[in-house]
């Protein structure tokens, strides 16, 4: 495995790739790997010929007052689950090298950025678009693979793909899960004992969330009631969002039709943690 | 020559070129071509394996009360004019194979955009980006071919190449002129005799500021007063604006000192006319 550091010598790379018509799979990824980063190398490595992960902490995706300088790292543990799965190269850039003066041009997607997650993380998801650009346009891949987890990150990265008419495939990879059913998440690392021992709580209520839809319950808005309830009973937990919401822009639902996404954020002291499932009306 | 209407020829054919090592040259048009198109389909022509014209009529770079429906198509003529310039590939989708649901994804420039043509021309250089970054995206050329006549256009393009990563190198030929120094455009043939008259002022106010910068004149105010005198004087001309600007971020400069961009834009009748010119202080 090799790790790379500038922009010229990933280009290079990928000519000779491309001069091989090796199959390019891609994991963007901001490091402090877990196991729900390897099932999307392993699902590239299986796949492409060649596996490039782009380890980047992206500062334009972070707010002012969001957690950027406390964000975990750990490159060497990195670069050994990355060798362990298989992937070919690590890109990993300065920050000097990817944003080398004031960026000026920045991707929009519209109001598909502005609720949920976008909502109270203003500029996150121009922040992720505009990143996942650049990634795009200096390694070209085939496939990029994006993790279940990030259920606005992928629709985002897929509307503007499809808009911009970038030429890459994206496959979604199932949430990775503890065995108490808490998504796997860099974020985690920050939980004390205590708040580690609530957390699960979220894929609990979502859980329960699909068994009430599954008893014929369709009313979003008792299905959000429930989750709140079931979430922050008795607890520090504050809840960011519980969202019921169409598949296809992220718009809320008034009734569970079909297949309808149900989405949580909460903070649980100073972390921020996410978590969605998608239920289904038969 | 081959003209593609759809976005998966266009692939296909991206597709083998490259397999061939083909070096593409692309030359991003509206049509109704005249020899300033011309000059820019020949120095690709003579520099590439292959050259690409695409030929798009962009609605998001029109506003609502600008010249979308009556811009001039001739793609008769075109299909002619490109022909005998050796151009290999004509590109013309249609506005639905372009943009076939609600755009939500843009590119956005920041504050270049947001300057001389773009303060009067909302969301023009947002709608330039976004088309040319979807031109990119499909085309993957080596080379873009820009002319020197829409300088803003080249400047919003150059930056968002650099800000995104887009792997193309620009090449800006001079704007072409008719005899009496009249900048070649499309929109030309909208003036009425008495309005085509008029027109050749403002490359001849422009010439005289270059004359009185090479006399010592520094004071840009001075420089702008002039032209606007020489453009506007006793005729239904109406000046869009005059300015003089750095040539690194298009930034309004009091005094000339290097090379300066003086650039105007006027209406004469319903017909919005630009030029400018570098001048030089020694």
């Amino acid at each position: 495995m090799r790790i790379i550091r500038t922009i010229t010598a990933m280009r290079r790379v990928i000519s000779k790739l491309r001069l091989r018509r090796n199959s390019i799979g891609f994991v963007p990824t901001m490091g402090f790997f877990h196991p729900g980063h390897v099932s999307l190398m392993k699902a590239s490595v299986n796949r492409n010929d060649v596996t490039i992960v782009s380890l980047f902490v992206n500062p334009t995706q972070f707010g002012p007052k969001e957690d950027l300088a406390r964000y975990p790292r750990n490159l060497k543990h990195d670069i050994q689950v990355a060798e362990a799965a298989g992937v070919d190269f690590i890109f990993a850039p300065s920050v000097a090298e990817m944003y080398p003066e004031k960026q000026l041009a920045y991707v929009d997607v519209g109001q598909i950025a502005d609720i949920l997650c976008g909502a109270t993380r203003q500029g996150h998801f121009r922040g992720v678009a505009t990143v996942v650009s650049k990634l795009l346009n200096i390694i070209q891949p085939d496939v990029m693979y994006l993790g279940q987890k990030d259920a606005q990150q992928v629709e985002v990265i897929k509307r503007m793909i499809k808009d911009l008419n970038f030429h890459v495939k994206i496959t979604v990879c199932p949430t990775a899960r503890e065995r108490d059913g808490l998504a796997m998440s860099s974020r985690n690392s920050f939980l004390s004992p205590t708040e580690r021992a609530i957390a699960p709580r979220l894929y609990q209520a979502l859980c329960f969330a699909r068994e009430m839809v599954a008893d014929g319950q369709r009313d979003a808005s008792q299905i959000i009631f429930r989750i709140k309830k079931l979430i922050s009973d008795g607890t520090n937990v504050s809840i960011v969002y519980v969202s019921c919401v169409g598949l296809d822009r992220f718009l809320p639902v008034r009734r569970i039709e079909g297949k309808v996404l149900v989405a949580v954020a909460v903070k649980i002291g100073n972390t921020r943690l996410i978590d969605n499932i998608v239920v289904k009306a038969k």
